[in-house]
């Protein structure tokens, strides 16, 4: 394996355990990354120092925590390359973040007979939200469909998407498959028909260059736990146009103008949408998370992950009685891998692999109408991130085999 | 001053610090109080060993972080003596709770003609999201006034609960003046009128000693971070046969039974409200500071804050050219104090004690209708914890005195 970054495993203090007498292989990074001592190290001295609630205040301690947050924003702005700081809207997360997206500008737009276009390969977060505002509003909502290989099928997109669209939401990878989608075209194609596209980037921003403005996406998504941050901490970027005329999501402290007994008027972006105290240390930690990973390089990280999955698809699907779900080829993959082994449920896998102290995920990952589509109910998956070395990559292939024997796969 | 309990400074880092020089008197405890190290060190623990996502992983660190977060829920329904810890929903805040309550409920059970009642003294979280569903829904927002002295007038309670109200809206405690209200009698009264109840209790839980089923409320919001956890994190208790009624609030992971194309159906309580990844850390660190506050007692607690409003509240109304807003008697109050110094902005005030190294707030606290009512725009607010000391009430008299002889107030 062509080992292009170090090895940062040593940053992150829970990666330094053993399970089940095992070295711990953490290869559950699509549900939450871990934490770099940098990052949790920039929460407790917020905790330590300078804890406030922000921008209400005028002494010492509020203004610096209020200087805390709002570099953040501006920390967050940079990474993605948003036009503005008041374009980033701190949110809960991801789901937070999308489903204030139906919630406002899909309430506010969405008229009978008006089509959202979403993908078969969305999670959840990004799909329920539209299918129960369609629902609501009498509108339709349409799939685009996947190629045989498992990528989201443009020429079908091309079809979906039509006059009557008003909203297309598409996930930039797939929490499943490892598919990376064509965000930037599926964009174009939505503005010539005049509807706005939404990007999920759960999976997209942890672990690849994310550029808003050249995507030239409406809106994007994406959660902070995914990327390193503290837990409960999201983004939702979005045109400032937009943004400017959409209603209020949550109603409360901070996100006024004039508060009178019948009526009261909103205060400009990005306060508009966030309601109440806001996870302030949450953004701290997720502005250390940016400057960890920009220290790191998101291309440098994009190439490490790719070089991993390089070294260890071919590797699993080399194994009898392993199918692999989604893109075979390891260019056509983020580090998300689903599979299967034959005659096994993968909560059985993933109970096997912890044995040996791999940690995978089992399950329909959210992602329900996509397992339908794969024509299972489940799968295992290893995700990795670029803090996964080749000897996690082994351990994983050598658990399987381990577990294959054990359960007597492909003995019989 | 009668020291009930003692100095427990000790164990939060932030407070042992200088700020201009001097030593730092935090008094803003209610926009946010401070974690003492057992909660910093709860959530560096959790990051450090246990981190990982929850409920659809099987392997070890899922299982750990699963617990963690299932025992942190538990720890909560014991703090308020809720029925069941599935009436226990983990939130954003208490904005978000609030916020969650009227989409949902509001918005489920509020017709044209109905009556939503609220008081006068409610922040804008319990106030703007009653007057919006009012205003959407063309049913009808009524205040409960205040009595001469800043209390909730319960005679005009009686006199706006009406069998035509469906919502009773009402903060346990104030923000501004430190009034507790009679919850208890308010819930009773909506009851008879077959009105459900939802109580404020960001300001009550942090203080006292709180029981949802003696209180009898239907719902009750709350937020971790006024109660020393992290932030990002709230709860919203609910009667389990009014949240099982209830449509969801977001839509995403977690809170499905089964996704199809074009329906889904819901988990059942309390993962119907916790859609997508919820703040787990966040929940763990709620959970060690509910221990904290445990240990100590919320009776000794509301017993050494009161102790701390008798020595501080008279010789702050004794001081010339200063207003007390809200009741003058010590037993009347939490430790939330809002004054002002007669010819000074609150802003002046605010910036001259930090001088001193008194933090406290100024402005309108989220609270513009009851600004008016109470004929003033702003005021300096400070509020104090269990853990501020007679030493820091006496910094405080010393640096308003200090501040009316700096800006010549009085002595002209």
């Amino acid at each position: 394996m062509d080992n292009n970054i170090n090895d940062f495993s040593g940053d992150f203090p829970v990666l330094d355990q053993q399970v089940n007498d095992e070295r711990l292989v953490y290869l559950d990074n699509a549900a939450t990354a871990q934490r770099p001592r940098q990052v949790i190290k920039a929460l407790t001295d917020f905790y330590e120092q300078d804890n406030a609630n922000v921008h209400r205040g005028v002494h010492t301690l509020a203004e610096r925590a209020t200087k805390d947050y709002e570099d953040a924003r501006q920390k967050v702005q940079a990474f993605i390359n948003a036009p503005a700081a008041h374009d980033v809207i701190f949110t809960k997360g991801c789901t937070d973040s999308l489903n204030l997206i139906a919630a406002t500008y899909g309430e506010q737009n969405i008229k009978p007979g008006d089509e959202i276009v979403i993908s078969i390969m969305e999670h959840h977060s990004n799909l329920i939200p539209w299918q129960q505002l369609a629902k609501k509003k009498q509108a339709v909502l349409k799939y685009i469909e996947l190629t045989a290989d498992g990528e989201l099928d443009l020429a079908d997109a091309k079809h979906k998407i039509t006059d009557k669209t008003k909203i297309v939401a598409v996930t930039h990878a797939s929490n499943v498959m490892g598919t990376v989608t064509p965000l930037k075209e599926l964009a174009a194609i939505a503005h010539q028909h005049g509807a706005v596209i939404v990007g999920d980037g759960a999976q997209a921003v942890p672990h690849m260059p994310v550029n808003v403005q050249d995507l030239d996406v409406d809106f994007y998504a994406f959660s902070g736990h995914k990327m390193m941050s503290p837990m409960g901490i999201g983004v939702l970027y979005g045109k400032a146009d937009l943004l400017r005329a959409m209603p209020p999501y949550q109603y409360g402290g901070e996100m006024i103008n004039d508060v009178h007994r019948d009526q009261s008027t909103w205060a400009d972006i990005p306060f508009k949408f966030e309601a109440g105290t806001q996870n302030i240390a949450g953004a701290v930690g997720l502005g250390a998370a940016v400057d960890y990973l920009s220290h790191v390089g998101m291309k440098n990280i994009q190439r490490k992950e790719q070089s991993l999955v390089n070294y260890v698809l071919p590797r699993l699907i080399a194994i009898p009685d392993v199918q692999v779900y989604g893109p075979q080829l390891p260019q056509k993959h983020t580090g998300v891998i689903s599979f299967n082994i034959k005659g096994l449920h993968p909560h059985d896998v993933a109970t096997a692999l912890d044995m040996d102290g791999v940690a995978v995920r089992a399950g329909h990952h959210c992602a329900q109408p996509l397992m339908e589509e794969l024509g299972v109910t489940a799968t295992a998956r290893a995700s990795f991130y670029f803090y996964n070395t080749k000897e996690d990559a082994d351990q994983l292939i050598k658990a399987i085999n381990e577990t294959k024997e054990f359960f007597n796969i492909g003995t019989i």
